[in-house]
């Protein structure tokens, strides 16, 4: 069996905890299933900038280039956020690392668990059934335009800019998961304000003829941030921008209750990374709270991206297990007093 | 009594039917308050494009400079939308009145009704009590930036500016609102990101110096997506940018149940326009069931800024007693058939 080297970016907040849980119930898949798991630790983001002034240290970016997979914490110290003289900042550690591996594609899927229906602050008989998969664009648009600060800060401006390639590469990828799923696309844009919104229409439309059993629909991205919480029922594959992306996937991770269950793998020609969709959530770091499901998700996904598709399943399934069992974190379930590594072990069990 | 000119553009889809109403009870006021209103219409949108190639026709522009207020209806018409080739367009009309009236604050109250509150997609626990108050900048950001494709379409940006001056004149307002509520406001950015976000933070910063009672917080756009569903009630004034306030306040309308209940005012330093938020909705277009009561209380809003205090009043109360017995569209009750004008005379009855 062929040795998968992964490189393992825990990073700041709740990343190092969680990530420590999921590396070991990948352990535990490596023995049960008989796979070969090389992992190595690099820094990323606030620590890497601590201990070493850039927040995406040259060793790292190689290491995750040589590996075949990246899992990923998070990243991000408050610290940071409101001083706008600071030269360096944790974020710019992953967007370089997100654009030198070329991750053009972030995978975000959504559904509703059953049994965390009552969790959700929706309506049951609005969520009941959920599942989509949001495509955002995750190397181009305004995260990585051209940007600009007077040095006076009289005014700033940054850019959004997306060509014809930029907007195909994803689109194929999204058309053809949605033959594998309920064949409808929607594209999230703002097509009667913005010009790259009207090119994201034209170019995605032309490769909708590529694909004929599936659908395609438009929704100004107002109109789906409303959409998402009056009928999320009626999404199948969304398709969307880096930043109209960013927002919605954090909007509609309110729907399964919690936003620390959704996972996501960053999609690339040659690599991916696999990370969890919450963020750091600095107020949780070190207290044992911290919700693992999202990073143990997110290496099945990993595990389904290597081709090791029965241990992705067998993961899921144990996550599932796990939430019907209400073996959650306090985030699903306000009685429980679980803590990061309860429910990891949980999991195991099952495995 | 001063004569208050009110330039009234109904524009497209929905909004002609539901300005009808508006105007038609702005009568019942002018007589029981002994108000002098002179109303003059004027084209705007899809429908001047049609009769006059231009979507803000210069009397138009002309009548709304010297008005005292604008009651706007709602522009729009998906035959424009996915036409990548359109060189006019319906929302440049709104548009270019927002900028060369200087509207730059739009101002968009949310709040739950309580007898609605069984209609809202959110369970009643979260939203009860809601009342907040989004100030969003309406006359540049991405919306204003240069924009450019390329003939062949092989790319396209656009951009995203902002001066420390367009950013103060809305923070003082957003301010000078929090005084007069729970003293608290909220900006809301992607300062992790964006050079824009970061100025955004640093003048209003300072800006909060000159409230000290008012507490200044600041919330990641992708995280307040999720925030405004998950705890809606932590929330008093809301200040942010173009984009990000055209998506989280339609995201907000959630809430209230129906979008249709959702005024707002965009304020210049000497014009002022009222609209109701939910846009032209072509699919209710003649069907009599468009939702009147966001472009009434739109009007209420109106009255206020004229400085006719008792007016608003007895418009919002008269609306709420409409609520509170449900004399509402289907959009609110799926068991009604009121139409948009029972809805509208049942208010005048009250009035
Ligand atoms: C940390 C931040 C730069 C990042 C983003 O906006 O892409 C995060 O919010 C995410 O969604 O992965
Ligand atoms: C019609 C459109 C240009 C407009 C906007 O995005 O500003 C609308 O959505 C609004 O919010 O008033």
């Amino acid at each position: 069996m062929k040795t998968h080297k992964i490189a393992v970016l825990s990073g700041d907040g709740i990343g190092p905890e969680v990530v420590f849980e999921t590396v070991k119930i990948l352990k535990v898949i490596e023995k049960v299933f008989d796979y070969n798991f090389a992992f190595e630790d690099a820094l990323i983001g606030a620590i890497a900038i601590d201990e070493t002034g850039n927040p995406l240290p040259d060793n790292t970016l190689q290491l995750c280039k040589d590996a075949d997979a990246v899992l990923f914490g998070s990243i991000g110290d408050p610290k940071y956020d409101n001083d706008p003289n600071a030269k360096v900042r944790p974020e710019q550690g992953l967007l370089k690392l997100r654009k030198e591996l070329g991750l053009f594609a972030n995978i975000r899927p959504i559904k509703a668990y059953n049994s965390l229906l009552s969790r959700s602050p929706l309506k049951k008989s609005r969520i009941e059934g959920t599942d989509m998969v949001i495509f955002r664009e995750l190397i181009n648009g305004i995260y990585f335009g051209e940007k600009f600060t007077a040095e006076d800060f009289s005014y700033a401006y940054d850019t959004c800019s997306y060509s014809r390639a930029d907007i195909e590469q994803i689109a194929h990828l999204a058309f053809q998961e949605a033959t594998k799923r309920r064949k409808k696309v929607t594209l999230v844009d703002k097509a009667n304000v913005l010009d790259t919104s009207r090119l994201w229409r034209k170019v995605t439309t032309e490769i909708s003829k590529e694909y004929p059993d599936v659908e395609l629909d438009f929704l100004f991205v107002d109109n789906a941030a409303m959409q998402l919480i009056l009928n999320p029922k009626q999404f199948d594959v969304i398709l969307t921008e880096n930043m109209f992306g960013d927002i919605i996937s954090d909007e509609g991770s309110v729907i399964g209750g919690s936003i620390g269950l959704l996972p996501s793998a960053s999609i690339g020609l040659e690599n991916a990374l696999f990370e969890p969709i919450h963020g750091s959530y600095p107020q949780a770091k070190g207290k044992g709270i911290a919700n693992p499901m999202a990073s143990i998700l997110s290496a099945a996904m990993m595990l389904r991206y290597l081709g090791l598709e029965e241990g992705a399943k067998a993961i899921e399934d144990a996550v599932e297990n796990a939430i019907n069992n209400l073996i959650v974190t306090s985030d699903l379930d306000e009685t429980s007093d679980y803590s990061t590594s309860v429910v990891a072990n949980y999991v195991i069990k099952i495995l």
